[in-house]
């Protein structure tokens, strides 16, 4: 039999766990404290859900369900793979809440501040740090469309890293339509809008010239190109000047609201920043999307944005909602890169017994003992010394013995 | 879109997620400070690992994830079943702790006493208390085989349900072994011993001469239905009667022993008895087992026991394990029956703000809040008494105010 994981799967460690637990426990106790509830959903979704959602690329990275029984061998007579499967792993867990909060809003709270952390799965070609199993750890804020859903939500999920230990780190913020609106003012096609962003979004990379030579060969207007050049050359990406290019002026207000309010909360602990070029790959944003980054480290490690739109789909009535979600899997990474040391619990203790002990006596013993340690009951070696050297390596601070009073302390965590 | 979840899966509210994650949190905090360490492992297993487990009936109830590309393709091509699928979901936590075992033993220490708790899957025909995926809740000691591994996690999963709240339950043993040696012994076929068994399992429903009758019509040799007659006659089900009949006589006194030593530990908190018809249905078992019944509910709250031949398929080499299960899903079912409530963590305080407030001081003024209360922001409805009364619906104890210091208790948890 095969001992392995499955590719781009991956088993956890005791060590390994921990961490994880500790994570996920100091983001909870964040989140919880702010009044967000958490939910579950299955990992199972409809198939026919997961076609029609706006998960992009998503979409061809979903691990499908074979169907059973008569369902399946007339699936298999007909030849067409469509028809193999009905239901899917999930992808992400926004579908999944758009789902529920449909099925489940009479019984919710509004506004609902929800909690989910869980894994989800995607088919990707396995790589360094991207995995087909992994978890996700989202806030999201339905039913609030103001931009104080947004503040809170920065809010909540900034306090969160700071809870695990994380700080200089900056929230990037910008708002869609901000950028459409600068683009559409300048002469660009409304339908051209997602694929010049693409190119926009590469400003950092290959500079002004680039963007206007990306542009040019896809068949973008020539003035347009050049009074986004023009305005490169200006230098001036200020909220202000592109927010003066929209038409809706509220845009540039609210962002700047934004900007402002979560400036005061976050009192120099961590930094926001006006980004132009953000958009975030998900098709489904519709207004403001941030991502949050640490000088340290490249990429983002949190995510997320507006999508007025998802949960129309399934009651076919508009509720705003807003998410963000901590990218469970790099924080760990990280943490587990610096050495992280999980603070202190009871320390590890293990009582050693003999061959001819009085179990119940033991476990007595042990019981006692659990007041002031995490105490593990353990078979005595016959060569004790080697035995404390390996007990010393698995992080166990003391040793008892069922057999006599005497604690020894190893020198773990020293 | 459809807004139900899939068939035999659940959305959990989250009242209902507070209660599993405080009963998980629970089980934990017992495991965890007994020495327990948890683990995790992928949802999906390699398909050839799944089909080749003695996962009895439940091989049949496998969630099987299609192949993809160019796999998939000829696998259609091909028309064979088989052929389609490659991976599928767990069915059980037992299976890939063998697996995980295996792969990673240099890393583990000896014995391993490890946790898991997570979901699983199995394609059921849905019915009450019956679902598709939920949660088990495993300890298991792998590299043990004295009955000190039994001791220790009989003890330990006692603790855990004590510690959620539930007493009043039995710890129902048995041997496997000790049943074979006894009808053995009485001259059953070693080959027909399984069916002999799941008869005899049913002496509390059918009686003794209901076994008898079945057994026959078995077409089990009639001396040995005779002997089993007089046997069950005499009413002598007690632990040395049986005993007395089996050729290994350690095993009467290994279980006894187990029994005694629960029977200080539990020290009148709970009971053990010696159940001498007791199986389970698992095919990997091949000594003691072990069940906990309630008298409040029908059916086992928990259960478990010895599989020593498991994790040798993987490594080729016998690996002693035993493990216990507690039924997640069904202690958490009792307990919302019961009304149980969580004990009391912080209160739940409401701040209420209105439209011109300033946005950053209704998030400091929560924050200075949250040392007595969990606080959810919200806005202030123009029906004051009305919004009071949904607040206090939803379990709020307190409501506070962004421009003024007014405190108002509701009536929550009254």
């Amino acid at each position: 039999m095969k001992t392995n994981p499955l590719k781009g799967m991956k088993d956890y460690l005791p060590a390994e766990q921990a961490l994880r637990d500790y994570v996920q426990g100091r983001i909870l106790e964040t989140y919880r404290a702010s009044g967000f509830e958490r939910i579950s959903t299955p990992m199972l979704e409809d198939m026919e859900n997961l076609d029609k959602s706006d998960g992009g690329d998503n979409l061809n990275l979903i691990f499908k369900v074979l169907k059973r029984g008569d369902k399946l061998a007339s699936a298999i007579a007909s030849g067409n793979e469509k028809d193999l499967s009905d239901m899917g792993l999930r992808y992400d867990l926004t579908l999944p809440l758009s789902r529920y909060y449909a099925a489940n809003k009479d019984k919710l709270p509004s506004p609902f501040k929800v909690i989910q952390t869980d894994r989800v799965f995607r088919a990707e070609r396995p790589q360094k740090g991207r995995m087909r199993e992994f978890v996700q750890c989202d806030i999201d804020i339905l039913g609030d469309g103001s931009c104080n859903a947004e503040i809170e939500l920065i809010d909540v999920t900034a306090r969160a890293l700071l809870n695990i230990g994380f700080d200089d780190f900056t929230v990037n913020i910008n708002d869609r339509r901000l950028l459409r609106g600068m683009l559409t003012s300048m002469g660009f096609a409304p339908e051209s809008l997602d694929s010049v962003c693409i190119t926009f979004d590469k400003l950092d990379k290959i500079g002004a010239e680039g963007v206007a030579k990306e542009l040019t060969e896809k068949e973008c207007p020539a003035e347009a190109v050049a009074a986004l050049s023009d305005f490169l050359a200006k230098g001036e990406f200020s909220l202000e000047a592109i927010g003066a290019l929209c038409e809706d002026k509220s845009l540039a207000e609210n962002l700047g609201k934004v900007i402002a309010t979560v400036e005061t909360l976050a009192n120099g602990k961590y930094k926001i920043a006006y980004c132009p070029s953000l958009v975030r790959g998900q098709g489904y944003y519709t207004g403001m999307v941030f991502e949050v980054t640490c000088a340290a480290f490249s990429g983002a490690v949190a995510g997320g944005g507006r999508y007025d739109n998802m949960i129309g789909k399934f009651i076919g009535q508009q509720v705003p909602a807003v998410g963000f979600s901590i990218g469970f899997e790099r924080i760990c990474g990280i943490l587990a890169e610096q050495g992280f040391a999980i603070p202190a619990q009871k320390p590890k203790m293990a009582l050693l017994y003999l061959p001819d002990a009085d179990f119940a006596q033991v476990l007595a013993k042990a019981a006692t003992l659990r007041e002031n340690y995490t105490v593990t009951v353990l078979p005595q070696a016959k060569k004790l010394g080697k035995q404390f050297g390996t007990l010393e390596n698995q992080g166990f601070a003391a040793v008892a013995f069922a057999d006599n009073d005497d604690v020894k302390t190893l020198g773990a965590n020293s």
